[in-house]
């Protein structure tokens, strides 16, 4: 409904409701002070690339923490900047190991900057960004983090958890439509990251400057995407900002995996490594469960989920974000009994891990 | 109204839409056998650069047709990705010389594509886009058009045109809203574009085949923004095309100079030159004509004008486009009248054109 106005993208009004969705995101990290958080028309993508391409320097050499696809993509995204790139890659189950990672800074004093992925949704798992952001911070590299699917929601409080810049979009875990991606960066990094960038339109620094100047965009807006965005931004205020959104995503995560497992289903990721984002489970091996037979009677009855992203294993996942319940999860679980009756597949109840 | 309905972005039924809208581009120009359309997500910023970088090679030479800021945001863009570069800039208010662009083009064979504005708002100048196009392509190079401003509502038909690519976005004369730029581009030119681009997200090669081969996107589309650009399109049928809109443009136009001439104000362009896009009139030397006063005046009135972008002379423009009608211009000319009222200031009226 916040879409139905048709806003000049340099009107007064609309520009008043995107500084106010600018100034509302460092504080969700712990940021008012030293942060400044920095629009991306696109997607969140589009942020990620802004921001390695804009804050590391063209001689920059990046460390990447990888285990899944939004590592990799940054690793590509490095690879086209032609930046210089080291990876520490752990399967996609698997975390990285932060002592490796300080043996990797201690040893390489060429690394400038970390990149991390907060939640991988190629399989869903939690990475340690604490911890890492400690050893980053310790050895004086900067940090960079992809929080697509956390910012929001996940913890993360730039007074104890020192990160230089991470990347999110309006339409994961705070709910907005899609069609803008944006950077929270600390003001200082990106002050000195002037000439860094490899193309106009992700130019971090240059978006950052004109809007400070001018309070414009340099190119046209998605204007109804931020005025969703301003009203989003008000109904996770009124949830109870990161507590809030958090809380309810972790009951939807806990309700799916232990139905799930009730049914059968062998969540991949044990719990201390399962964000409360979307759930992995592995592909059942009953001869009668065919994936797109699941797939095609839970979208009749509504519900729809995800085709599995890993290498390692066959698998599909479920998502516990956006304006869902555990009501809704429990109305999943409930279409997935009926599914796989319909389908004549009873699987054994899973070991709660 | 199309954007109320909350598309997942991988559902059959935003790709079906998607893929309505990819289908109907390259038909406006004339392209159905040749050409495909090729979304870009962000605004057509993102889609000029994704077409350069992409179809321009890394040691591809450009000649850049510029008068006017989007020649010169063109300039730029080649210049962050390192292609070389030649330009031909005219004063704001002359298009090119297309005996000049022969004389460049001759003496210079390692330039391999020439870019030019179909119409520069800067101005609102109407460029001559089929006599570059025809020498362009007698001299064997690549044609790219920046044609923001003219898809949809000036005539382009590549049967009689010869051209490789355009650039435009779905918020222009397709009365879509701002989020989505696309280029509509000769297949057998994008299918040889493979690992030109400098980036990720604006790679034109790497999201045509991700789409072609999935009918997906690579990174989340702007699905909203996209629904109302199908239902935009409709409209735009509906109105008869290309003939229906830029008649309609071209009436709101002339009513706007007839109109603002009559009250004594002297639009920069004789009208061979003027596309019915935008009108730039130079600021009036009235002493008591004070242009915040004159903005906030019609802004009361309920209508926005856009500050003049000329380097050339002191300016503002008027725009013709978007859901307005004659009786619309007739209202902005009646608010105009009132303003200059309110302020005390009487105008010679200009000789006409």
């Amino acid at each position: 409904m916040a879409m139905l106005h048709d806003w000049g993208s340099r009107d007064d009004q609309f520009l008043r409701l995107n500084r106010e969705v600018l100034a509302r995101l460092p504080a969700i990290v712990g940021g008012e002070t030293d942060f400044v958080a920095v629009p991306m028309q696109g997607s969140g993508t589009f942020a990620i690339e802004a921001m390695l391409t804009t804050l590391v320097p063209p001689r920059g050499k990046v460390l990447v923490l990888s285990n899944g696809a939004y590592g990799r993509r940054a690793r590509r995204i490095l690879e086209l900047a032609r930046r210089p790139l080291a990876v520490y890659e752990t399967p996609e189950d698997t975390p990285p190991d932060p002592a490796i990672v300080e043996r990797i800074l201690a040893r390489s004093p060429a690394i400038g900057h970390v990149f991390a992925v907060y939640c991988e949704t190629t399989s869903g798992i939690l990475n340690p960004i604490p911890a890492i952001a400690e050893i980053v911070a310790r050895r004086g590299r900067r940090f960079l983090i992809d929080a697509m699917s956390a910012f929001g929601a996940l913890p993360l409080d730039a007074r104890g958890t020192p990160f230089d810049a991470l990347a999110a979009s309006a339409n994961k875990c705070l709910e907005g439509v899609p069609g803008l991606g944006f950077v929270v960066c600390r003001r200082e990094i990106l002050a000195g990251a002037k000439g860094n960038a490899t193309t106009l339109a992700l130019d971090l620094h240059d978006q950052w400057t004109t809007l400070e100047r001018t309070g414009q965009f340099r190119f046209t807006p998605p204007v109804h995407v931020i005025a969703a965005f301003h009203r989003a931004l008000a109904e996770f205020d009124a949830e109870g900002g990161v507590a809030g959104r958090g809380g309810r995503y972790g009951e939807n995560c806990r309700v799916l995996r232990e139905g799930m497992q009730k049914l059968g289903f062998v969540p991949l990721l044990p719990p201390p490594l399962q964000a409360p984002i979307i759930v992995t489970f592995r592909m059942p091996a009953h001869p009668r469960f065919v994936f797109p037979r699941f797939y095609a009677g839970l979208k009749k009855r509504g519900y729809l989920i995800y085709p599995g992203k890993l290498m390692l294993a066959d698998s599909f996942r479920i998502g516990c974000i956006g304006r869902l319940y555990p009501e809704d999860m429990r109305g999943a679980l409930a279409a997935i009994e009926a599914v796989l009756e319909e389908m004549g597949v009873s699987l054994a109840p899973a070991e709660a891990a």
